[in-house]
């Protein structure tokens, strides 16, 4: 597969058909899904097919057994992990081609001793009134879709001419 | 409730656990939801309120029982639809408070009729690569978050002041 444009991670997820929906978004995008182990379902199961439709196939995708894993597989990057506690917007960043987008578990969020060795690089989705938190699956697709509209919508294919690791 | 920032009509929804992420969006941003029925489920269903958790109680909704009573209910708004064969893509819109976001069903989309009707008004959201579409409730979260985006995060307490019906 081309070179990834952007690079999603979900954090020990639990709903299968939050991860096929974001599988589908990936696609779209043109972004690799990193799974972290544990997750809540078996990658085969039936619902994350269903919910990824016809889609799967064509998704690039990795499941490594923990944080230290990914960090070995992705080098360099620069990455940005989703919370609601956050101070900044996800909207006030200045994305690249290859920037790297953890999102918690759907219970849990991430957990506290990521986000407190990464308090430059917290971002948050802002929310009113009486929601504590999006749909996984919709957090994901928001950011990943402004991450894209900034870089002018560039394809997968261009990414590597580009891509400017940290 | 406060006057809604903006409206999100699902057409037809048929998938229930959609309707209830698009619920859960809709609260987050102050956006009031209009569902046109038929719907694929009863609305006390539940699975809508497993997806909408407990935000459905806060949720500003209504259902109608066609295009015409929701017409009635919406007069002089601006209405954009979404639609995949779009030229003009959701982002290069100026979108203003009490703008009305149209999304067709899960598997047929908007009736051609209605598109037809509206070609000056149509949107997309990018796609590249294998996928068709995207999840229903991702679509309307990448829209609504730009609309909300561009208004400055205003709240929906602040639009009954500035809104401006075309």
């Amino acid at each position: 597969m081309s070179t990834p444009l952007f690079h999603v991670v979900l954090f020990q997820p639990e709903i299968p058909h939050n991860t096929g929906a974001v599988g589908r978004t990936c696609v779209a995008v043109g972004a690799k899904l990193w799974l972290v182990r544990p997750l809540g379902f078996r990658i085969t199961d039936r619902h994350l097919k269903r919910s990824g439709l016809d889609y799967w196939q064509y998704l690039d995708w990795e499941a490594v057994d923990n944080w230290r894993q990914l960090l070995d597989r992705l080098p360099d990057r620069r990455f940005w992990f989703l919370t609601k506690t956050a101070a900044v917007s996800y909207a006030q960043v200045a994305y690249r081609p290859g920037d790297v987008f953890v999102f918690g578990s759907e219970s849990r969020g991430l957990p506290t001793s990521l986000l407190e060795s990464h308090r430059e690089s917290l971002l948050r989705v802002p929310i009113s009134g009486n929601v504590r938190s999006l749909n996984l699956s919709v957090s994901v697709g928001i950011t990943l879709y402004e991450a894209w509209r900034q870089s002018g919508w560039r394809t997968a294919g261009d990414a590597g001419k580009a891509e400017s690791p940290v």
